[in-house]
């Protein structure tokens, strides 16, 4: 059942113990959606607690200072930016069957929860969950006015996406004003790069090769680079956009190996291409602009150079077919 | 002398010719400044010119886009975003004689001209050119908003920087309400590289040596580079803000040599070093967390290694004397 931000404050204030669960491989949004209910919620006098498939990430750990959870089942479980069951993971996936309220901002919400407030406008989940907030007459401190901001500015890419509307920076103007150190969590998403990013992103950017007289770019990560840069999966993090950024490129290839012998490709297209049905040849898939397959080969290094192959090849033929 | 917005605008409806200026090696902030005042008197009537030491940089050509500029002699000179009659560059060196209005958010103004409006804590200088056209009662256009937001968006590093205020993003808000297109501007202005960009930040990061342990980052750009490369000063946009992004670095040093046989530092800060500081030592000055200085030897290739060693330097001693 679709209901609106008072009801949705209404059902958290007759709650005695909620459970606040983020989507597996969580993010600035999902997490700081959770931070800032569940201090809304502690705020309010509310027994709380927090469950998502995957460990916060280190970068997002300060959202949670200072809260303290309690023990026992919850009478309540809500969900945040979570648009589907599949979207759980593992660890929370008996709770997908038994939450009581959803709040997200994701129009493709399949409405698995008893209640869903949904606002397929906002830019950020955050922005739900600021209205629920102030529904439920929590007072906004810094502390989450902080947390809102993150997941507000995590996911518009710092104000720079599509998705930003007015409302999007009138929110963000408030929120600096009731103290979300705006300056210090952009600082901390889109500012630090580790000395293993940079190393990582220099190697990452002298494999990169063009094709199709500038049409295609190709990156590659291997393996080795991850070793002797020490490298993470979170230092990898936006990489995959560079080739598509650069200036002519139609289809930018990012080909990963991957620790287990695979490679993994991904693929971000401007029209006219479509990275789904590209992909699609090889037993991948994703949308018109973003997609991704993976090739598998007698060793890791041999993926890695079969997908930049096959990449090139099917990204030829398509641009000669539309010729 | 120091005015008020009403004041600037009076002066302005009082003119007759009004002859805009932005400074040598234009960016955003004051092209959008131009562009916007320039819109805003043609609204109101008046004959307007344009004057840039450096020619307009092709990803900022859409800001004067119908704009229709008057021969002859201006009554009435307006400088936009300009601290100091250094900054006009060659061309336009002779007007910072006369100039009658100066529109500015840098704290370091000299209050070279007749009158000044100055805001320091605006984050960009879009932001005081936004009130002065209210001011003057202009209807803000959607390509007057767009030109403001602009502004305000390189300047900001598309509000992320921690000039950013809450009016910032109100202004924003109101921007987009105006009609600014901010996503098309935000994609034109962060996301799309050409292929000379790639190669060159190739090379700055290929470049970044670490000092201090790892809190002094320094990238060089030298002439072979550009040459090699073909890269553009555009191409250099946003480059020297790479070494303060590393993790632990509180002062990332850009060096550049110029044409004409000079280095050009740019320097970023952190709390607690103080850019202006810094770079006033070598003649030099700026804000305290951004801020530039030149060197100079008998040849580009030797001012560079000079400024390196002697920002480092600089760098060392004043983290020693801190510590």
């Amino acid at each position: 059942m679709n209901i609106d931000e008072k009801k949705a404050a209404q059902l958290l204030l007759q709650a005695g113990h909620v459970r606040v669960i983020s989507h597996a491989s969580p993010d600035g949004d999902t997490l700081g959606c959770a931070s800032a209910l569940l201090r809304g919620l502690s705020q309010k006098g509310k027994a709380i607690s927090f469950a998502c498939s995957d460990p916060v990430p280190e970068k997002f750990s300060y959202l949670f200072n200072g809260l303290t959870f309690s023990q026992g089942e919850p009478d309540f479980v809500c969900a945040v930016d979570i648009a589907d069951k599949q979207l759980f993971g593992k660890v929370t996936a008996p709770w997908a069957e038994k939450t009581d309220l959803c709040i997200d901002h994701h129009g493709t919400n399949t409405g698995y929860a008893a209640h869903t407030l949904l606002d397929s406008r906002a830019a950020a989940a955050c922005e739900v969950i600021d209205r629920v907030l102030r529904a439920m007459d929590v007072t906004i401190t810094p502390d989450i006015a902080g947390c809102l901001f993150t997941g507000i500015t995590t996911d518009t890419g710092c104000f720079r996406y599509g998705n930003v509307t007015p409302r999007t920076h009138e929110i963000a103007a408030r929120l600096m004003e009731q103290g979300a150190p705006a300056a210090d969590i952009n600082r901390r998403m889109f500012e630090t790069k580790t000395r293993a990013r940079l190393e990582i992103e220099r190697r990452a950017l002298a494999s990169m090769e063009f094709f199709c007289e500038g049409r295609c770019a190709v990156m590659t990560i291997l393996q080795k680079d991850m070793r002797e840069t020490g490298a993470t999966e979170d230092d990898l993090d936006g990489l995959p956009a560079l080739p598509r950024q650069i200036e002519g490129v139609l289809a930018g290839v990012c080909v990963k190996e991957k620790p287990d012998g695979t490679a993994k490709v991904s693929l971000r297209t401007n029209d006219p291409l479509d990275a789904a049905a590209l992909c699609g040849r090889f037993g991948g898939g994703g949308h018109k602009a973003a997609a991704g397959c993976a090739f598998h080969a007698a060793s890791g290094e041999e993926a890695a150079a079969l997908a930049r192959r096959e990449m090139v090849q099917a990204v030829t033929e398509t641009l000669e077919a539309l010729s």
